[in-house]
């Protein structure tokens, strides 16, 4: 027992291989890692060098045992065991979906996405790359869509610095053989979002090459052999999320029963079934389909609106996450020039809804460098006010947030009876009169508020607790028909919770409200 | 050769059957009718007095053949021919999905639906009855929303005259048994409304019994064999549509998987393939699940807002109708007392969203019948005008209205180029600048325009014409800048036609938006 890795951290076993014509093709490596009853069937790669390696995520503490087959002598029959302590303390295993419409940490921690968009960060300079995590580690983002391959696109027309393929730039590929450098880079940059706390949501193919590099356009059996490929280099790593794609639609050369077949190639050859979804252009992908975990959204408009993004989560049933809703910015297109305040108006109005919104930036600069593509240093007001929601989300019911009467006033979010989000937007009341929709209520509740300024990042508790009184069918208002007054500003939130014991509910909760 | 059927109308075949204990249960008739290659296998039904039959919507003229198939002597062995001649005049066949997310008929007339909804007007008294369909007749509405149960609820405490199985109301029912006048009648009522051109969206079970007479808590066998004994009889009536269930998950005797069954049942046993949905109340049912035909949606939110209203069409890609969308009327329930106003605006919201709307109707009146149920007589302001639409829309393009640029301009409908209903809603404009998104359009394309009064129901025409040139990167309007003068009223539309020949189009249209 040589190593001691940590719970859903990383092991990796390597060895060299048989003298073979194509590495990547004509030797293949596997493992099998157990424990008691636990097994898992993990797949190799080679890495250049006559290296062939295999990784693995141990899901348990305790000793965990290998053993490795192969397609020739050197690599089967390598044996060992390695003793998996307990996790870190910033490490709380990989992000899974909980309570059907929200995430959290293996370790059973609430996650709550507040993501950003950097589409090809990893294939800009050095220097570019390292101003990228800093940026990242002075904001709130806590999640990061990024692609594998590069991008050709307004704004996007500089070589990288490495290609996934071996060949010549840029279109005269080998797509017989990977570059393990290129991967082994992609790496370093994952693991660097790791140390920050940032999911990787990473997308695995995209439209915006045109036929440049021609990534967009391979053969079939090179797309399945590439998915192949960095699903046995990655899903070792606890913070990945495989995106099929991005703008799926767009990519003319595909063909819907394509972007099936990939899901289940990744399916397959992930062990550790890493959250795995794909975002559309136009035309949605069916996200009922049994292997998506959650709902990849391309929609700006939905989330103009609790009452729309909503409706999305009830057609899937699973978290919606809205992560492409136009950006914050001022290029001339209309889907890059945001205001600072309607960005964050759409990530209120999402999580309202009880969805998930991303955030992206668009500043037509200088020197050309946009957040939304390259990375480097965010400009945009949003940020801040992303921080201060994140921090509302923290400091949230752990189930996530729940519409309370989705179709009569979808401002109202929370855990009925316990807690309440109730979201104004743009509307500039002097005061919010005390009034809550019945679900789950009866006479007599307590609750303390507090006024939210979603904009001026501020918290104001009131005076004194309500207490509720039914008024009607629909409505309970504080027994002494209270109000709290406001500032008359706009993008202000009320933030009510129950005072003393939390209460179980056993009753069906979408009955009580006809 | 006896009979002369007309195409898509109905033959039967009939004859006596074996001695047996329970003729439900213990006997089965079955025939295939064939033509050409073309064959059909039929279930047959037990129909009282020792009457057994099997029905046959031909779906082709020419001569057609049978031979039965039976459990018993009595029942085998029966042949015959028939001649079926070419559809009478208001015969144009059953409802069938068409361009994605529309219907057409059989023989290719565009369907438009604008239905209402009498849940239980087939268990009311004679003359109310005969009066629902007086109503009927002279109102706009081609489709009926109705039960096969009856219904226990407020406002709905009489009892029918007729009950579905032998035995004793109000619960002590012979299972076993079905009450073939029972259905007799059902048969009689739906060819009332065939001989009115109105589709009946017949819903199979519904939860508003709360176990009075228990058809919403029958075993799982009985509702089977209730399935399988309504499609064996309704299966030949050509303007039936399969709705499995109002409001189907607040029927909580019911899991998620009995629904899928009885789409299994009804699909395997109904040999015409008619349209299929289930409604919900608060948690929507799969409508990506290949069995469901069209989304049949309760969502009133939906439909105040074109851009609410297209995303569950961009989730299912299937038509969607929201036939549930909160009542005209007046009674002391928030899903029953929308204006006139607001019910015609819902219909205009989810038309420019290309999807379809349906319509109800409680006012509490002194003799307790209220539309929406028992059926009678109209009394709201909502029907005349949507009788308006329905013009509109059959005068409109046969593809039917898509949403323009549904995330930025969500008030375009229509086939970009060709047509447009642009929709302004509750705004009041003095005038509206003829501007239109960029989709399919090029400089020097010559509209005529029209302006739409929803609500007094008037089209007035403008005079000239417009010419198209490109103003930006979006959009295009008159060369001379023009504008329409408007009443300034609310519920104004425009529509616009292309003068001259139609062009056919090979682009990518969802690309050409970004």
């Amino acid at each position: 027992m040589s190593n001691l890795i940590e719970r859903w951290g990383r092991f990796e076993f390597s060895c060299s291989g048989p003298k073979v014509e194509n590495p990547f093709q004509d030797a293949q490596l596997t493992a099998r890692f157990w424990q008691g009853e636990q097994s898992f069937e993990v797949k190799g790669f080679y890495d250049g060098d006559n290296n062939y390696r295999v990784r693995f995520m141990p899901p348990t503490v305790g000793v965990w045992q290998f053993q490795t087959d192969g397609s020739h002598a050197e690599l089967q029959n390598h044996t060992g065991k390695f003793e998996v302590g307990e996790p870190s303390v910033e490490n709380h295993g990989p992000v899974e979906v909980a309570h059907m419409w929200h995430f959290a940490y293996a370790d059973g921690k609430p996650y709550k996405p507040i993501g950003t968009t950097c589409y090809v960060w990893t294939h800009q300079s050095a220097e570019l790359q390292a101003q990228t995590l800093k940026s990242l580690e002075a904001s709130p983002f806590n999640k990061l869509r990024m692609c594998v391959f590069p991008k050709f696109y307004d704004w996007n027309r500089v070589e990288p610095a490495l290609y996934p393929f071996e060949g010549e730039a840029p279109n005269k590929w080998n797509y017989d053989r990977f570059n393990p450098a290129f991967f082994q880079h992609l790496e370093t940059q994952i693991d660097a979002l790791l140390a920050l706390g940032i999911e990787c949501d990473l997308i695995l193919f995209h439209p915006y090459d045109d036929g440049h590099w021609g990534f967009d356009r391979m053969a079939p059996e090179v797309d399945d052999a590439y998915l192949c490929y960095i699903t046995a280099r990655l899903s070792a790593f606890r913070n990945v999320w495989w995106s099929l794609a991005n703008e799926y639609d767009f990519m003319e050369e595909k063909k819907p029963e394509d972007w099936d077949r990939f899901f289940h190639i990744v399916k397959e050859n992930d062990p550790f079934n890493h959250l795995c979804s794909i975002h559309n252009g136009f035309v949605l992908y069916d996200h009922n389909k049994p292997w998506v975990s959650h709902a990849s959204i391309q929609n700006g408009s939905a989330v103009t609106d609790a009452a729309r993004a909503v409706i999305l989560r009830d057609a899937y049933r699973k978290p919606i996450v809205y992560d492409e809703v136009v950006y914050e910015g001022d290029v001339p297109r209309r889907w890059g020039n945001l205001s600072g305040e309607e960005m964050v108006h759409r990530f209120w109005e999402g999580t309202i809804a009880g969805t998930y919104v991303g955030h992206g930036e668009t500043f037509d600069r200088p020197d050309v460098i946009l957040w939304w593509s390259k990375g480097g240093t965010l400009h945009g007001e949003s940020p801040a006010r992303l921080g201060f929601l994140l921090k509302v989300l923290e400091d949230g019911p752990a189930e996530g947030l729940e519409p309370i009467d989705k179709w009569q006033n979808p401002q109202y979010a929370g855990q009925a009876s316990e807690y309440y989000l109730v979201y104004l937007g743009a509307n500039t009341p002097s005061e919010w009169k005390f009034s809550l929709p019945k679900a789950r209520l009866s006479d007599g509740m307590e609750f303390e508020a507090e006024i939210l300024d979603t904009w001026n990042m501020t918290v104001t508790p009131v005076e004194g607790t309500f207490r509720t009184k039914r008024r009607n069918m629909y409505w309970f208002e504080d027994e002494a028909r209270r109000s709290i007054k406001l500032s008359g500003n706009p993008w202000m939130a009320l933030r009510l919770r129950r005072v003393g014991e939390r209460v179980e509910h056993k009753e069906e909760f979408v009955k009580s409200l006809v």
